[in-house]
C-alpha cells in the first residue's frame, strides 16, 4: 500500500486495464491519502518518504543499547477473522489484530520491533476500507514503537471474492545478542506464568465459525448467555500486545524471564514445546485459570475433544512466560497473570493434570 | 510455512478442526519436510533452526564492509500471474519471480538482500504445490545470498478457491548509509540504461489474460507467429533478478550507478518518477529497443493505448540504470543492455520521443 505507485500520465478513458478488473487510477488515489496515516509511525531512524521502491530504516545501536544486534523477523496472517471483519464490515480492528500478533511473535525472543510492512490483496480496492485497515496497522505500530515503512496493495480480479480480501504482514526487531531468549535458560522447576488473552486472538476462526455460525446456527449479534457481550463484539476482540509486560519484565533486576511462547495456532499443545530444551515437559494445571465462556460455548456446541481445543484455541492464556520458581507468583501478580503450571522432567511435551474435560 | 508449529498431541480422528476445512496434522507434514528445502540458504549469518516463533539473523558488518547500517524492506506479491501457474500447474517458477521481484526493489536503493520470509495462504495445503513453491523460493534465495529464514502458511477454507492460493513475501536488505541510492545524484545530462526483462515479469496479467484468453481466445499450449514459444512458457518466464548486474555496477569504479527505476506495475511510466529529482525529465525513446513479440500480440489485440502498454508492462525494460551521459554506452554494452534516454529538463515525469506507437 504505501510505497508503490505514482502517477503521471493518466490512462485513457477506455483503459484496458481497467475493463481488466484493475484500476490504477483509483489504486493511486487510494495510496495518496496513505501517507499521513503512516507518517505518526516514523521516527528518527525511519529515511525518506513514502514512494520509495523500499522503506528505509537505519537502526540507531547506540540509542538502543545494542552492541551485537540480532535481527528477528516474522510474517503472519489473520486467519479467517478476516471473514468477521467482512461480516461486520468493521476494518479497523483486524490491522491491530496482525500488528499484534507479529509484536508478540518476536517479542518472545526478547526482540523489540523496528518496523512493519504489509500486503493486502483484494479483488477490487475499496479506499474507505483499506483506509480502515492502514489506520488500525499505524495505531497498533505507533502504540509499540514500531515503523510501517511499506507495503504492497494488490489488485487481483479473479482471484478474491468480491467485498473480500487477505490481510498479511510482515514485522523485523531487534535484540542484542547476549539478551536474546532462546530456551536454553529453561530448566526443571520453573514456573509458567500465563498472561491473559483478549478473545479467540486470531487462531481458531474456521472452527468457530462453523460451530457458532453454522452448527448453532447463532447471529453476530445474538448474545449467549454468560457471554456478556454479542458474539461478533466477541469474535472481533483485538489480538493483545504483550510488549508492555515484557518491557516491564526485561526492566526486572536478575533478568528472570528465562523464555517465553505465544500461544497462537497449535494453542498451548503444539506452542509451548517450541522452547522446551531436551529432557523437559511443561505440566499444565487447566483448572489454574479461568477458561472464557466463548470456549465452553463452542466446545459443547461442537461436541469438540476438549484436548483438540487446546490444541486449537488458546483457551484463554494468550502468553506464557518461563521464570525462576521462586518468582512465579510475584511475577504473576505484577503483570496481571496467573501461574499456571511449571517445567518437570520429560520429553519436550505438554501434559495436563488433571486432563482437561468438556468446559 | 517454515517457522510455525510442531506436533505433540495429534488431534483426534474425527477432528472437528479438520472437519472445519483446516488440517492441522496434514500442515505440520507438509512442514515437516521444509527444514530441508530452505537450510542451504542458510549462511553463518543465520541463528537457530526452523521452528522458532521469529526468524534470527546477525548481520555480520564487518564482513560486509557497513559502517552505517540502512535496513531496506520491501513486500510484495506476484499478481495474478499466479493465474497461470495454476493453469499449467507449474509452482515452482512462480516462488522465483517473488523473490526476484523482491531482491530488484531493494537493489534500486544499493542494498543487498540478508533475508526473505514467504506468506502463502490456500484454501488447503497441497503437499506438492507447496514444496514446488518453497524449492522456487530457495532456489532464487539460494542464488542471491540471500536468507529464507521464515514464513507462514494459511489455510483459510471460504476465502480462496480450490486449487488456488495467494503468495506474497518480505525481503529485508542492508546497504551503508553512504552508499544509498535515493535519486539525489541524478543530474540533467544522465544517461538512462535499459536492462531486459524476461517477459512480462509479474505485472500486468490481469490485462494481459483478458486479451490474449477471453479476446483472442487463444489456449496456453498455442504459439502465435513471431513470438518464437508457447504463450504458456512466454507467460511463466521467471522475473529476472539484477543482482548480478548490481554486482558489477558496484564494484566499478567511481561508483557510475546514480540511480534505479525497476520497471514493475506503472511500467516506465510510473517508475521512473520516482527516481526523478525536482527539475528533472526522464526522456525516453521507445525505437531504441526491441519490444517483445508479446506486447505487439496484446497491444493489438486488446486495441490497447500504446501509452497504457507502457503504464501497464514493462515492454521489454525490466530495469532501468542512471549512469553519467559519457558512460552510458560502455556501462550498456558491458551489461546486456541499451541506452533508453536521459535525463533533461522538466517537471518530475517520463516524455517519450517520439510517442509510442501501436507495436
Amino acid at each position: 500500500m504505501t510505497t508503490k505507485k505514482k502517477s503521471s500520465v493518466k490512462p485513457s478513458k477506455q483503459s484496458s486495464y481497467a475493463n481488466a478488473g484493475v484500476d490504477v487510477a483509483l489504486g493511486n488515489r487510494v495510496k495518496s491519502g496513505i501517507g499521513a496515516i503512516v507518517r505518526p509511525t516514523h521516527g528518527a531512524e525511519v529515511l525518506g518518504g513514502i514512494g520509495g521502491f523500499g522503506g528505509l530504516f537505519q537502526p540507531n545501536f547506540r540509542k538502543r543499547g545494542i552492541k551485537d544486534a540480532v535481527l528477528v523477523s516474522s510474517v503472519d496472517g489473520v486467519g479467517t477473522k478476516l471473514k468477521i471483519a467482512f461480516a461486520t464490515n468493521r476494518h479497523e480492528t483486524i490491522g491491530q489484530d496482525l500488528v499484534n500478533h507479529c509484536i508478540n511473535d518476536i517479542a518472545v525472543t526478547g526482540a523489540r520491533p523496528l518496523f512493519f510492512l504489509d500486503y493486502i490483496a483484494a479483488a477490487k480496492l475499496e479506499p474507505r476500507i483499506l483506509r480502515q485497515i492502514i489506520t488500525g496497522l499505524s495505531k497498533a505500530c505507533k502504540a509499540a514503537g514500531c515503523a510501517l515503512i511499506g507495503g504492497e496493495t494488490a489488485q487481483m480480479p479473479g482471484l478474491y471474492s468480491e467485498g473480500e480480501y487477505d490481510l498479511a504482514g510482515a514485522i523485523t526487531g531487534i535484540v542484542d545478542r547476549k539478551d536474546l531468549l532462546d530456551g536454553s535458560r529453561v530448566k526443571v522447576g520453573d514456573t509458567l506464568v500465563g498472561l491473559p488473552a483478549n478473545g479467540l486472538h486470531t487462531n481458531g476462526y474456521s472452527l468457530a465459525r462453523k460451530v457458532l455460525f453454522e452448527l448453532l446456527d447463532l447471529k453476530l449479534t445474538d448474545r449467549p448467555a454468560g457471554l456478556g457481550t454479542t458474539i461478533g463484539a466477541e469474535l472481533l476482540k483485538v489480538h493483545r500486545s504483550y510488549l508492555p509486560e515484557f518491557e516491564k519484565l526485561h526492566a526486572m533486576k536478575g533478568k528472570p524471564l528465562h523464555a517465553a511462547a505465544h500461544i497462537t495456532g497449535g494453542g498451548l499443545i503444539d506452542n509451548l514445546p517450541r522452547i522446551l530444551p531436551r529432557g523437559c515437559n511443561a505440566l499444565i494445571n487447566p483448572l489454574s485459570w479461568r477458561v472464557p465462556a466463548i470456549y465452553g460455548i463452542i466446545g459443547k456446541g461442537g461436541h469438540v475433544d476438549p484436548l483438540e481445543m487446546y490444541q486449537v484455541f488458546n483457551m484463554g492464556i494468550g502468553m506464557v512466560l518461563v521464570v525462576p520458581g521462586k518468582q512465579g507468583d510475584e511475577i504473576a501478580r505484577s503483570l496481571g497473570g496467573r501461574v499456571i503450571g511449571e517445567i518437570v522432567k520429560g520429553n519436550g511435551v505438554v501434559r495436563f493434570d488433571p486432563e482437561p474435560g468438556c468446559q
